[in-house]
This record gives C-alpha cells, structure tokens and sequence, in this order.
C-alpha cells in the first residue's frame, strides 16, 4: 500500500516533534507500506522570512519572495529525512526540482500542472522513506514558485493523485471534522465521515481543516483524503465521494466573523446598474459573497451584499471613487456580522431544511439579516454578538449532537 | 564588460550591509557593465544550519546536509534581489539547479564539472543583474552538493570562466593580499599584483584570502581575478599569469600555526618502510606536509613529519595500530611548532634566497626545525613562540616593506 501523509509546519516545529513525526511514518513503513511524507516550513519560519523580506523590501517581487520562502520547507525535509536515518530508517529529502512538481508561472499563487513521479517511485523502489517539501512547484521558466497558504495540503494531495496513493493522510491538531467548532459548540461531534462537496462548503465557510484547492483536486482525482491528528491516534474523518456513503441531512455548521455588510442606497433602478457596481469591485479584485436587492424610494434601489473584512476598506473607496458613474446615493456598512452555514449533501433532496434552521434561530431569538444558499448549504448573516447562540441552537435544532 | 563578484557571508550579514552590496553592483551595472553576483550565506547561517542538523543527528548523511546547508544561499540570492529591486535595478536571484551548476557527485565536498550558461547569459541580455547561491551544485543524480568550506568563490571563478568574464572580482574583509599577515607584521605591504602559482603557495599556506580550489580554477581558464574590500574603495590585488608582470624575488611571507611535528623513531633502514608508514597514513585520510628523514642508530633510521593541528590524535593512533608491521620503536611528537613560508615566482631564477631567509632568522635567535622547498617556495619549522618575531624578521630581511 503506498500512502501520502502530509505534517503543518507546527508538526515539525522543533526537534521533539520532529521525531514524533518521524516515528508515525516510520511504523506505517515498517508495517510494510510505501510512504510519501508531505512537510510544511518548522513553526513560524514562513512568518519570519517574510518579516526579513518586509525589512529589504516592503514590496518585494513575488518571484524573489517564493525564491525566499520555499527555502523554509527544505529545512524541514532535509532535518526528517535526518531524525529518520538517526533512527535506522533509509529516508530521502526531495524539493519541487527534484520531483518536478510542475506549476503554473504565477508566483505566490500558482497551481500544479503535473506531477513527475519517477524520482518518488526509484526511492520508493529502494525502501525509503520519501520526504518532499510541501508548498512550492516549479514553472514553466525553471522558477521556484508557492503555492499560497495551505498549500501543502495541495501538494500532498497532488502527490497522492499521481502516484495513484491509496490514502492521502493531512495531519492536522484536531481529531478531524466536527459537526460544528468544538470551541463554541460544546456538544459537537467528530464526523467519520464526510463528501467532497460537504467539506468544499466547509472549509470555504472557515472551517480551517483542509485548504479549499486540496479538496477540489481530491475530489477531481477521486483521492480518499484522511484528516486526522498529529498528536493522538485518533481514527480522524475520511473525506470521500458521496456515493459511498449515506447522505446526511445536515453534516455541519460552520461560522465565519471574517466578513462586513455593504449596502449602496438609492441606484437608478434600470438594468445593468449591479452588474456595473460589482464588475467595478471585481477588477478591484474584491470578492463579493451574499448579495440582496431591494426596492428603494421613487424609482431607485438598494443592494447589500458582503466582503471578507480585510476588503471593507478598499470595497469602500472603490464605490466613492464611483459613486457618481453609479449612480449611487449613499454607502452604509456593517463590520459586527457574521455568517452562519449548514452543509448537508442530503439537503438536495429535502425540502424544509431551511424553516427548520429558521425556526431553531427564531426561538433563541437571534435576527436574521440575509441568506444565501446552495445545493447543500444555508447561509445566514446574523449580528456578531449572536454567532455562538445561533451556532448552537442550529447544532441542537438539527440534532447534531445525537 | 561582464564582471563576477562574489561577496562572503559577513558582507551581507545585515539589512545595512546587503544593501551596501547592492549599491556597489548596481555602480558596475550603470557604468553600462553586465554583472553577475555570487553570494554565501548570511553571516553564521551556515554555522547555525550545522548545529540544528546536529541536534538531530550528529552524523547526518552529507546528501541530507547539503541539502539543508544550500538553503543559506537562497535566502542571501533571494534578499539581494529584493534589495536591487528596493532601488529600481532589475535583478534576479537564480540557485544551482536554475543555472545548472554541474557537479561530482560528492556531498560535502563536490566540484564543478561544468556549468551550464543560457539562462545566466538570457537574463544578462534582458539587461538583468544576475544573482546566483555560491558554495552549490547539482549532481549527476538531481541532488544538491556543497564544495566545501570556501566554495563560493570557486562558483564565482567557474561562472566567470563558463561566462568568458573579463573579470571576477573576489570581495573580503581585507583590502587585498599582503607581503604578510599586517596583523602581526606592522609593516606589511598590500601587493597590486600576484601570479596564481605564489597565490596557491600563499593560500595553502595558510594566507585565508581566496580558496585554493579557485585559485586554480582561474589559472586553469586563465580567469583574472581580483581581491579587494567590500568596505572600502581600495584597488586590490589582481592575481594573473606570471608573465604579464615582474617576477618578484619574494611575493610574501605566511605562517601557519595549525600544524604539529611527528617523528617516528627507529624504523628498519630498508627500502619501502617510509612509502608504507607514509601510506599507512594516507589510507586514513592524513596529510603529510614536510618530511625529513635521518638516520638513527643501529641500522635504523628516524622519519619526521608534519600534520594538521586536527590530524594529529589519528595519526598518533593509527602509527600506534600499525607499530609492529611499520617497524616503529618510538612515536615522539610535538604540538608546539609553527610553519613560516616565503613565497615567490623570481625564486625559480636566484639562488641564494634560501641562504638569505635562514639568515634573517639567525640573526633574530630563530631555530628552524625542519626545511621543505618548491620551485616558488621555501617553508621552515619553527616554535610556535617564535612564529611572529619569525615572520617579521624574514619581512624585513627581504625588504618587503619596501
């Protein structure tokens, strides 16, 4: 059996942990498995080169700070591949040039292309242990590229699609997926089981399990995914196609503080005026969520819609900069709301879910500001204060916890 | 003109020092000149990068070593491009596997076999400064090496070589190489000009200016290199061919006190006893410098020699080992001594320059202990105590302050 295990810089931050991992991979070895190991940068190292980078220069190129950051992740691989031989176990460090993890140019953002598997599979062959460096490709101009934030999830998973892994493990420290933040919701419950599409909506809710782009090409390449954590030996959550498994009604509830409403008050009510204000936000390169429209006085309209926080700002200076080409009246906005999502594959078939969610926020009296929905999601916003009530009056209201 | 320059690892130490670097590349770049640049590690990252491998495994593989190490490089390369760019110079930063440093195959201490051009030479033609991590290599297998200790300038010379530079400028803390060490000789002069073969003897020697890999790296292609300060406007020295400049008598003067005498004492007077004890040795990795041989009683003769400072413990053991088959009545050794070199490309044409040294010595009570000569070279040894009024006299009784 050839299996993929992927480690968070926090995995592999110091020498203590760094054994801990070794010797998790070196019992999946010696149990006679094949073992590709997927590492982050040790601890806060990726933080602190872009620090050293910030004091050069503010404004730095991405290709020179992706040249800076990947070296992070060769530490890691190359200390493992270390603490392994010091343990009697052949292990090898490999970087994306020695793979060939081809990606796209783009610097700190780029996407996997292909994947060569040659290299992993000749030191597959000869029984060692193979530690490649998470988080960073190669483009089509031999330049080191990043993968952005999480992107060692992708890497694993990219891996684990090429060489047609049997499982692909992301050691988190968590025990898996919850059926709502064990922090907030007290009675929440690990899930054993959960869809691609289910934890797609999940984790672009802030989950923070699992980075979006490693699901989606999970998903793609039909990899079983495993989240289990790096400090007990827990069974974790396997995250797969919906066919092999019941579909739940409601698998979880995620929450999200990350946002701010917008309202543009009194548009010219004619066609094309939305389209206009969020093409013109687009090109800002502002994502807009939750998008309600209403009627406004004497001919004009009202739209609010959502942005992530760290976009308020410029979302606001864009719409003054064209409130007159607009046609807008006045911006208001909103930073102390929330949203609050059910994800559930079974929702499809099942109509009422949402008055059952509705119902259970209304008897703990929390208001409900917009919604947005998808096949298998709900969304509401809600004031920031009510977001551990309403979190858990839906988790009880559906049952989660039974 | 296309110009080399390499920078050590003290010379970008800093955010201050870094950009000190730069301005003085970008200087070359606006006089219209192409510049490629060659940098160490940040001041003790490498040191610093060995005691982590340390504490994980003391006696880490050198492949997994070298690959941790080479991470130093990357992160100078990459900052140094950040700072040209801070100050509107394109630049680019580019690793051994960018450039394609061909090497041996040896971890910890490769050599170039050839490095490729196209892409230093395209980014050139894009009127780029180059940035490339010394000190690195790529082997025959995909994987990273390391030259060993002082290997960035070898970079630089082979670079310059491959490139057809018209000059590789090799920057330290000293203003260029010196008639002796100005630390100890108050008088010392700076030299304009060296010829590779004193430049070899020198830095063998013990002279620490430039690495002697590199040295003769440059006279191989005929590289004309330069050693000057990175922190201040002096000339340097330009070490090249004898024959473009007068042959000095005596160039300069080196002492090296990391040496220790051992003498084996009444070993069989037959043919083939000193290639076996010096074979003996030589099989356990120990360099013999000089040796000197006499006879001893009885039809026994007595062998001395010198060893580095850190080979003398093995040494002692393995003759100890070996006592009986090599015949070996008695091992005496003396750690206490020093060696003092002259060195000089007129030598080859003057007799009496032997005479000359062994006379400045006596007149300042010096002992010598033993005697060794190359064509451009004469080396005595002497007491450690001795080594400093050793140096100065011979100084002196050349006229080299002159």
């Amino acid at each position: 059996m050839l299996v993929v295990k992927k480690f968070g810089g926090s995995s592999v931050a110091d020498k203590e942990r760094i054994f801990n991992v070794a010797n998790r991979c070196i019992e999946e070895y010696k149990a006679g498995n094949d073992v590709v190991v997927v590492l982050s940068a040790m601890g806060d190292t990726t933080d602190h080169l872009i620090g050293l980078a910030n004091t050069i220069n503010p404004k730095a190129k991405k290709r020179e700070l992706d040249m800076l950051l990947t070296t992070g992740e060769q530490v890691s691989v190359s200390l493992m591949a270390m603490a392994m031989q010091a343990l009697d176990v052949p292990a090898v460090s490999l970087n994306a040039f020695q793979v060939m993890m081809h990606s796209t140019s783009r610097y700190g953002n780029a996407r996997f292309k292909r994947v060569d598997t040659e290299r992993i599979q000749h030191e597959l062959d000869s029984r060692k242990i193979v530690i490649v460096t998470g988080f960073q490709g190669v483009n089509k101009y031999d330049d080191i590229t990043t993968l952005g934030r999480g992107g060692s999830d992708t890497t694993a998973v990219a891996l684990a699609a090429a060489l047609h892994a049997d499982r692909c493990e992301i050691y988190t420290d968590v025990d898996g997926v919850y059926t709502a933040d064990p922090r907030v919701v007290k009675n929440a419950k690990k899930l054993d089981t959960i869809t691609y599409d289910e934890m797609l909506e999940l984790a672009s809710l802030g989950a923070k399990v699992l980075h979006n782009r490693s699901v989606e090409m999970a998903k793609k390449y039909n990899v079983e995914l495993v989240v289990r954590s790096s400090l007990n030996r827990s069974e974790g959550t396997v995250v797969k196609e919906a066919s092999k498994m019941e579909k739940l009604l409601v698998t979880g509830v995620a929450a999200d503080s990350n946002t701010a409403r917008i309202s543009v008050i009194g548009v010219d009510d004619k066609p094309g005026i939305a389209f206009q204000i969020f093409d013109t936000l687009a090109k800002s390169y502002i994502n807009v969520d939750i998008i309600l429209q209403s009627v406004g006085r004497e001919g004009t309209k009202d739209i609010s819609f959502t942005v992530a926080s760290e976009d308020l700002e410029n979302a606001l200076q864009v719409l003054d900069a064209n409130k007159e080409r607009l046609t807008i009246q006045k911006v208001t906005y909103n930073e102390d709301v929330a949203k609050l999502s059910i994800v559930g594959a079974g929702m499809m078939s099942n109509p009422g879910v949402a008055a059952r969610m509705f119902e259970a926020l209304y008897n703990s009296r929390v208001n409900i500001n917009m919604i947005s929905t998808s096949e298998i999601r709900i969304t509401v916003l809600v004031a920031k204060n009510d977001i551990e009530k309403a979190m858990n009056a839906v988790h009880d209201g559906f049952g989660m916890a039974d």
